[in-house]
């Protein structure tokens, strides 16, 4: 493998997604840099379409070979699905509490963080890989670490401690990102690998 | 004028819109159709932004002569804002319902629609024509007509009925799409009258 096959952009302006992505890329074996983007986003239920397009637009500009761009939502059931992909919006305006407001006396708590990484090379489709995550919603927030509703959140396979309660390699065992971004790792070495 | 260079494409998938609109453009001597468009819609907080790459694309799109795009907003001042550009994806997730629970013990009710109206002609760069109007939000919904937020807003200039207790006229006498679509009619009579 060229030194160079090896190296895969991230482009994003959020930094924790960056050091998640890359802990996990390094797993891989795979050098992950940081390329600060303001994503090219589009309005979408879907986030595979959002981070797919994303992909394109920022591996076309940036002329570089290897680009992943990520989209992701929190999913709450009983708000058909709110925030959904616009939870960084909704996260920078409403905040956690305005989540636990808007679901005050709701008693059905089930959500889902879920993950979509596109990869693209110089504008050409992408190939997008999702990783999703279950859980629920509890009544107070809890934790400092993580970012977004990370502290409202209990994933069902976890302890019982909130992704904002867990530091990023335990987060990364049972995280959306990390499963979307392994099945990337996966694939990108199979396609990239020694030739 | 000819009768084609008078004929302007309202690109919508909302015929409320289209209906406030068509009124608005009639009393210019506008005729308006309806274009019946998925619209192509980027994040972002600028509506004017969002409109007017909607127009853009819509106009290269459909080869027409004149094309309109509207992106409009539901700004709530305690909310920071919210919902803003994505008051369409909100309604349909929360309802006015949501708006309210997260309203609920705010005594600061200030709010505002918005509304962006771009002008594109074959793809060209757009024009784009801004309406604002003010009021706040009352405690429980009244009224049936018009759409969206309009049970829950109170323009400041009225008589005290929400946008849903009146009908398209006299919504239209207050309301930010017709200011902005009234701005976009005289604009577009200035460029495009007799010749």
């Amino acid at each position: 493998m060229k030194e160079d096959d090896s190296l895969v952009y991230f482009a994003t302006k959020n930094k924790g997604k960056y050091a998640e992505a890359k802990q996990v890329a390094s797993e891989h074996g795979i050098q992950l840099a940081h390329l600060n983007w303001d994503k090219y986003e589009i309005q979408d239920d879907n986030i595979s379409r959002i981070a797919s397009l994303a992909a394109e637009v920022a591996s076309r500009e940036s002329e570089k070979n290897s680009v992943v761009a990520e989209d992701a939502g929190f999913f709450v059931n009983a708000l058909h699905g709110f925030p959904g992909p616009y939870s960084s919006y909704v996260y920078e305006k409403l905040g956690v509490h305005g989540i636990l407001k808007l679901m005050q006396d709701v008693t059905q708590r089930h959500a889902y963080f879920s993950s979509a990484i596109a990869y693209s090379s110089r504008g050409r489709a992408s190939v997008c890989f999702e990783g999703i995550v279950r859980g629920s919603l509890c009544h107070a927030p809890r934790g400092s670490r993580g970012f977004g509703f990370d502290p409202i959140f209990i994933p069902t396979k976890g302890d019982g401690r909130t992704f904002a309660e867990m530091n990023i390699e335990e987060k990364n065992q049972l995280s959306h990102r990390a499963v979307a971004f392994g099945k990337f790792c996966t694939w990108f070495t199979a396609h990239h690998g020694e030739k």
